[in-house]
């Protein structure tokens, strides 16, 4: 039998699974798909028929479908949580996460999948996207073009293709929900191997730079409040046959060109760079938060874009999730939060969803400096590990992460409320706070005037730091 | 349209590519397939028609495709090359590589490639996959049962498929070739997602086991030498849903029986494990070497097994390779090395080919220590960098790993010649070179017997380690 | 002027500090020293003036000198909480401890400090040493012999020394204050610099038997229930000028040599391994839990020793503090804990006390698990930061070091109580809670019966892991 | 008996040695000191009698006293190998190192040391310090100014020392050798334990200003080139108690005062710091390249400093040594070398002398990218290990690490002369360079004529980055 072109393709498709072997019966699949697999089908019911609406029941709950901690509507420290908070669903993790790893094939056959990547498909899962968000309760997600429609054959196919599930979405948002932010996916087409915007191929450039183009339309389009570029492949796997110098030049052309679309079409969002610094490259441009801002200084991108920190990504550059959002504060910066977290001992992303308590604190600290993160938030770049496969281990997973952020906060406001910990960090810094630390710090005392102080106080007294205790007073509001 | 079941099992089967959109035209393909896509095609041909048979061209070569250091027949301390390094081609990486990674789809179409994973698909595989081997110039390979035939919907099925492809593959082993090992791959489907001797399901050990009974029956019946288990889903990702020790019991249960039914049938190749510390899992039960040399102590295996080394492996688990080759050699359970390296920088599995000459040398070190690996070899357990996709990368790859360790088996020679370093590690011991020294290590003094030697001899001298000289000795021999 | 041999030795003690520099001024001092510096004082009053002997106030307290989740008498899960913990000072942290880094120069003046190393000022210390442990109020405490009395100029003197200061602590101990553990510092001393056992000169593993010789019967004299080896110079810088073989087989001998002194002796306390990966050496050979085993069965000592698992050194070898306890639990090695915490992303020993909630409910988990440590305990191995310079520092670090485990307990009750985690467990593994599962664990099914099942189950259904829902389980209960 | 203030003093000072026992007899002293002793004495004869000067023998010379590779007036791409090389010897490693490590006493005693750390022996070891640099054959060396002259009680006297020792340095200089850089040390005295410009104490501030000031001018006089600012505390312990933008801004304010400072006493050599990412502190302020350019850029510094790039410091901040070398070049900020490694698998500062031959290759390629290094070059921040305790060791272990550099340079010139790997790197850009790549470079092609080239040309072509190809020709000039 000559196999037609069409039947071809979609077998190569196929490559990466099948070529470690045929999965006869997808062992997980609770449902009955096949009542639902038609092409045209267009499942408008229930999606997740056990599950009701979370609500906030307080912490002696033992309901794994309800809040312990996080209760939208509750003030603290002069907001509502959910103003505080601003948590997204990522489109990514939730739906099209497969729970395939690098020896392993997919995990997840969630009842509403037919198999298919097609458009019909692709609008099921986004009617599943928005009962999810209205059931967890939140008011944004975040979405790759790629995610929420198909690839088609050529770019004008896949764009029609976005066009067609963004019509369906914008519908769906209704007046409450919007994207946190949108992106374009640089990284999973072979294409992009080398690169999107520091790809060695001129070709590659000018298809990145459409597809972002389309992307940041069509975030504009549904009222999304902020654009990501997470660098994915914009890096290098061997310095041998790579030109960085040349590469990182390309970056910077592409992002001006980002920033001035933005502004021909009029879009407000913020523009973000996320960080990370390796995986799936050896080495990525946007290593850490100092880096990022580095970058930006140097070609004059500064006031353009701010960061979207995850903190994955931060303890995988060997940084604490707190310095990060800190180094990121202190450059004005702190656009956004991925939040997640990984596991201290693994060297690479497992983008878990964060359920530590103290982290979560040192987060929403950091949060709460910044005055906030709007019109920035928190989005789940989190999922659910590979062996997680009910329908319900997607609630538990985002209820617990939101109560974990949750908590967080409230101990902030423990720990606000107390004082004890800013007392002891002003105390230590008070020798400052005189005239002579106000004009050294205005920059009017030069070296021989310091001499001089030197000289006549003689050797200063240095007290403790009070480690101990500060870190007491923390664990005490948790 | 409705679809048929068949047609709904293949798509699901793609679900993990096609989840990230349909990828319209495979960028890299070289060559016509359309015409040799058939499902009955027996494409007998030159499967590599550009590429000669790799030969020796010496140092001075500038030769891609020809050997500067590996000359196969050449002697060296007393033994042939070939007979030192007994290299193997993975089938899994050289043949079944995608160039996929946990963000990125496939980057590799080989030209003999249909897109399928059809039982013809998998013995014109097995074809290039001699071709290569004889090209290359090598007289081992090594296999997982899933790599080399398509899994099928019922184990007799899986177990049909691979029958037919092993009867090709002795076939075409002919009289030279044989497996250096082979396995069975219990980490890819998803049945094996919480382990496969530790899985929590009674019904997943059993599947197991009978997958492993399998394909020790065809690695015997292939003349294999060894049989290999890496556990890539046996350990945890978290302990607060693992029963430890009882997953630990049925581990080696499990062993037991594979030792059992190895010695019923009269197979007489060497059982291999192979540590590895983390990835898939966050924690693996075959951490190091040491870690399997316990456990093969406390279940009473100690004699039945030997260990399978890799390099990335060991630097994963915070080891040098060469501590890990010592530490399994000096429990006299060296048995295999997977011949690769990984990034100093990287905290996951690379399995790049070694090309750095210092390691190669330490390596053979160890090799030569041991009277060399047989009936164990070097397997290749490398792959192309998903950026590398012409058919010539992997001659280039498997070239420059060959030569690389071929280097370092002439540095091994040049140190012996030398001399002075296995001069300056005898002198470091001198003392225990003496009656009392010979006392001790008999175990026949007492610590009150040192006590009075310490108080008769007062304060030891205690010389320079001279590290920088023996540093300097082994650099000089690269 | 000529100097003295006696001046010339003192002087060339401080060649470490003076090398970089005299410091001039104690910076921060708090006391007159002058009037308590001479040679024969006997500094018999207070040594923590302001500090009064430390109570349970209950978790709203805001007393740093007071617990807030300790209550020693407080009955927790059959217990007293004091049981469980059995709590320990280590001498070396707590009183020697100057600040000192590679870095830095000693930044810690205590009051009762004259600056010289004298027997007088080791007395003073070990007073100090009591009143601390009567004000923290635990009964245990740890020592290296060469830490409460100062090296002589042969071995005979400081064996005197030694005897001198363990007759003063035998008085200060009283009926109920005993050592957790003594052991030998075989460390510091140059004539270590290659290793005690493992010392490429046999004068040095002499040497070291005799001062182990002696350590064990100091600890043996004052009640010590355990004896430690923990083997910081074991190990080796390069393999270049190391017969790594051959040193663990001295290792070996030297501990079998160790067990027959203690039987000789009638010492009944337990012989522990204190396992590290690394620093100060490249690689220690007690690496972690695993290997230190690996080792004791090798040379079939697995009967007479335990280990003392330290959390800093379990995740500096990769794995979770959780992960080496119960690797030493199930191996039946658990002996004692030297509590301590490290910092996620650095790569050196910080000995902190350890302060996270979520980790030492983990650790917490195993104790319970092991029936608690008896004979063993907890002892602090863990410093005050280097820029924490006042006394009461010591006090505050100790209450926040115990509170945290105390509170790990009260979480493992409320765990154990809610009985949803177990719950959890149990029901992952209840396939092998059946007949069949039985006969497996009973070693009774071989391959051939295995696959059968296999042939006939079909497919094994898997269900999900539920991790998201344990984590949620373990955080409700903090 | 009462002691004197002085002597009370002088032992506080050997508080961190003795305090781990009396070392009663230097284990490895080679020479009688007795004789040179004498506070007056000035040793001005010869320091290493059996050392001769070291010549160039030649890659088949046995002679560890002699270079294989390093062959100073030999030219090489253009350029004399001492001018590429520009070597330095470290002061405070080759003559103040003690082997001394956190868990071990000094190990080396030099003949010609005393045990003060007098002026007078300060003076002796400044003579050692030149007939070693004589011997070895290099021009510059580095210097900390409390490395080279006592600490005095007060500042003045301190200032006065460093008068003292830099006059005699300054004559022994002589017309040829200069100090490569200076440098204050301001992380070993206590004051300093909370930084020096980003203490939390103005007093501390104020004095590392003078101490920067006086380093500054002796550095001038004695006709440095550079001057360097490692900040070793300049970041935190914890942030639970710091004011990172606080502590950041001072030290802005500071490095601006410095550059004052430089100009106003005409000083003309680079100002140059050191990134280290942590150790001692848990996170520095300048971790690497990207975060200090990223730091100058932000406080408008960044015209008037240049980076000194450690490969350890590389290598602890996640990167390859190359990387952080071609991130500084790209940002115009490579201005020295400090010359060493680490150790792959370990997690702090080992300062060890490079002998990697790839590794220094790489390093190579970057300076002959760079032009060189000068005024800059590479200083041999290196140190024996603790165990090597002979004085040859010290000439041993420079030698190695010249040659290993120079074998690294030779390698660069291999691959230059050979081209191979350059027409790789070229041909993989070459889609930019055309009219079209020219106007993107140019910024001169926004988003819409991107798409409309995508849309044009279809799916773009991506040829393999051939990684393997560019490892085999890199391997092949090794």
């Amino acid at each position: 039998m000559k196999m037609k072109a069409g039947e071809i393709l979609l077998l190569l498709l196929c490559l990466n699974v099948v070529s470690f072997g045929v999965i006869a019966n997808p062992p997980t699949c609770p449902a009955d798909i096949g009542k639902e697999c038609s092409d045209s089908g267009e499942w408008e019911g229930e999606f997740f028929p056990g599950i009701p609406k979370i609500n906030y029941e307080g912490p002696s709950s033992k309901n794994p479908l309800a809040f312990k901690w996080y209760n939208a509507e509750e003030e603290i420290l002069g907001k509502k949580m959910k103003d505080w908070m601003r948590f997204s669903v990522a489109f990514w993790h939730t739906f099209r996460g497969t729970g395939g790893d690098p020896f392993g094939a997919p995990t997840k056959y969630w009842p509403w999948e037919d198999g298919t990547n097609s458009l019909a498909m692709a609008k099921r899962r986004m009617r599943a996207n928005f009962e999810f968000i209205n059931k967890v309760g939140v008011d944004w997600w975040c979405f790759h073009d790629r995610d929420i429609a198909p690839d088609g054959k050529t770019l004008e196919e896949s764009n029609a293709n976005l066009d067609e599930v963004v019509a369906l979405a914008k519908k769906l948002q209704g007046s409450k929900i919007r994207p946190l932010w949108g992106t374009a996916q640089l990284f999973m087409h072979p294409r992009y191997m080398h690169g999107g915007a520091t790809s060695s191929e001129l070709g590659v450039y000018a298809y990145a730079a459409a597809q972002v183009k389309k992307a940041m339309e069509v975030t504009n389009y549904l009222g999304g409040e902020n654009y990501v570029f997470w660098g994915g492949r914009e890096g290098y796997q061997t310095l041998l046959n790579t030109d960085m110098g040349r590469e990182l030049d390309h970056m910077a052309r592409f992002f001006e060109a980002a920033v001035a679309y933005k502004k021909k079409i009029g879009f407000n969002g913020t523009l973000l760079i996320e960080p990370k610094p390796q995986e799936p490259t050896k080495h990525q441009y946007d290593w850490d938060a100092a880096t990022a801002a580095n970058f930006l200084r140097k070609y004059d991108l500064i006031g353009e874009f701010k960061l979207n920190i995850e903190c994955n990504h931060a303890t995988l550059s060997g940084h604490s999730c707190h310095h990060e959002l800190e180094t990121a504060r202190l450059n004005g910066l702190l656009g956004n939060i991925d939040a997640n977290t990984g596991d201290p001992q693994i060297g690479w992303d497992t983008d878990q969803f964060l359920t530590d308590i103290g982290e979560a604190t040192l987060v929403m600290l950091s949060v709460v400096r910044n005055g906030g993160l709007a019109p920035g938030g928190f989005n789940f770049d989190a999922k659910l590990r590979r062996e997680s496969t009910d329908v319900e281990d997607l609630f538990i997973a985002h209820i617990s992460g939101m109560d974990t952020l949750a908590r967080g906060l409230r101990n902030v406001a423990k720990l606000i409320e107390d004082g004890s910990l800013a007392e002891l960090v002003r105390k230590r810094y008070q020798s400052f706070d005189t005239e002579l630390g106000a004009q050294i710090e205005a920059g009017k005392v030069d070296f021989e005037m310091l001499e001089k102080i030197a000289l006549e106080r003689g050797e200063p007294k240095v007290p403790s730091a009070k480690q101990e205790l500060a870190e007491m007073i923390f664990q005490s509001a948790l």
